[in-house]
């Protein structure tokens, strides 16, 4: 396992960790002035100073993308709609390329509607079967221009609105039945499908360990960082910063190792009525502390 | 499948439900104005009462008891509040056989501390292995007076502070492992440890169906619904009411039924904001009209 406390060279700050920062070139630019040699930005935040912008942003500080955030919700109640995500996700690859980042998140989205607060359907089986199509006709995409795509399971209390792929577990039966290993070994490259593991959507799993070995080298495309805050105030937006809760982190990183990934801890961390209310440069030292210290 | 349209013979109201209607005997009043047949009260519900008059308002009323709420919560940091933890379920055991439930339900436990909000521990092995032995513990005395335990898995947004068993599979393989399952076929009796499954904490695991099959008639001790609610605005008090939100319970409970079980369908509400505002007869109406429709 490597010794995270002497530098911050594998820390990579989610650009929502600093959503309370303002535009994203403010955060990029905090960024580089604490060091960080690596972020994760959201599509949002790019399209919001444009693309051109932030490409030169990235090159002019030398930032690598440990992920781009996000593709997925895959899932609609009609042809037309899911033919809607499915370009949506095209120009996600596209967008990802452009900032060279290792994957593209992906956020598999559940029922139709869910997310707006009005579900149209409670067809858990039929979300599942558009995220496994929508998956598999944007990898063919992905493949096509080197892009790998990491789904992200999320804890189970998206399971109706963001993400019907809840375990690591899951999330490896749909990497392998849409994109099967060869039976020779990895070669150490990053498959083209895999999966992100954040701490907090999958902590609590019984299976955990075993999931993240069976994953491997190749399949692990991301790892990200924060806490889970005892009491939990809101299902969204009150994670923590690493240390303030109770996830075992270094146990996790430490199985995620085992199994190969050599990559970036990546900070992400929502919170509406805390971190994000607090200064760009205050949270970031905090981060790099708690890297070095807790992670 | 049972059909439920045309009565609600079994339909059973866990006293949660009506937290808002006042002490249990009014609550026990109201349920037998409605026709229920069974229920499955919360210890201090019959301890603001007293046991003696629960259990005659319980003849009286001719009610059958689906579950008792609840033993469990058995990791400590010392070997007194391990003992302590022993002491009370077994208390709750003697409990549970007084009013004649037809288990006493078991929610595990998870960090010590972390309930009152403040974690002393992040160990959730350490947790694992107090749940174990807790529950190896009490299973010996509730063998001997005859009173099933049943593992109630909890939604994984309850990992840090209730329970840190969270999908069925992981009940079963506790179950498994304390109270291994003779060879030969079951003889259709409950098994003296099982599960309760609750549909609020298992609608989103993709394994649900084959492990309710796995759980088979003999490990199936209960059977509990509520809907999950989009948004849910808490992580404990904002269960929606049956039909309300996204569980498919129709679909679950065919899984149940199928494997065998035969008992009371539970109705457990947690909901500060709307039902416990509600008069008693309205709750108990509306989940009588919900049981025959929407389960």
């Amino acid at each position: 396992m490597r010794d995270f406390s002497a530098d911050h060279r594998w820390l990579s700050i989610n650009t929502a960790t600093l959503r309370g920062a303002g535009p994203l070139d403010r955060i990029l630019d905090a960024c580089a002035r604490h060091g960080i040699r690596a972020i994760s930005p959201w599509r949002d935040q790019v399209a919001a100073i444009g693309m051109k912008k932030c490409a030169a942003l990235v090159k002019s500080h030398g930032l690598a993308l440990s992920g781009y955030c996000r593709g997925g919700m895959f899932p609609a109640m009609d042809a037309a709609g899911l033919r809607l995500a499915l370009d949506d996700n095209r120009r996600a690859v596209d967008e990802a390329k452009m900032l060279d980042a290792t994957c593209l998140v992906l956020v598999v989205g559940s029922l139709p509607g869910a997310l707006a607060g009005k579900p149209q359907s409670n067809d858990l089986f039929a979300a599942r079967r558009d995220v496994h199509d929508g998956i598999a006709a944007t990898l063919e995409y992905a493949k096509s221009v080197g892009m790998p795509l990491a789904i992200e399971p999320l804890h189970p209390m998206y399971a109706a609105d963001r993400a019907c792929v809840n375990t690591i577990e899951q999330a490896l039966e749909l990497c392998d039945a849409i994109d099967p290993r060869p039976a020779s070994t990895s070669n150490g490259a990053l498959a083209p499908l895999g999966v992100a593991v954040d701490v907090y959507h999958i902590w609590w799993d019984p299976k955990l360990e075993a999931q993240i070995a069976r994953a491997g080298r190749d399949r692990l495309l991301a790892f990200h960082v924060c806490d889970w805050l005892v009491p939990t105030k809101d299902l969204l937006n009150d994670r923590g910063m690493m240390g303030d809760g109770v996830i075992e982190i270094p146990r996790i990183r430490g199985w995620v190792e085992a199994a190969g990934f050599a990559g970036y801890s990546e900070v992400e961390i929502f919170s509406t009525q805390d971190w994000w209310k607090r200064p760009e440069d205050e949270v970031l030292a905090t981060c790099i502390a708690r890297h070095r210290t807790v992670v």
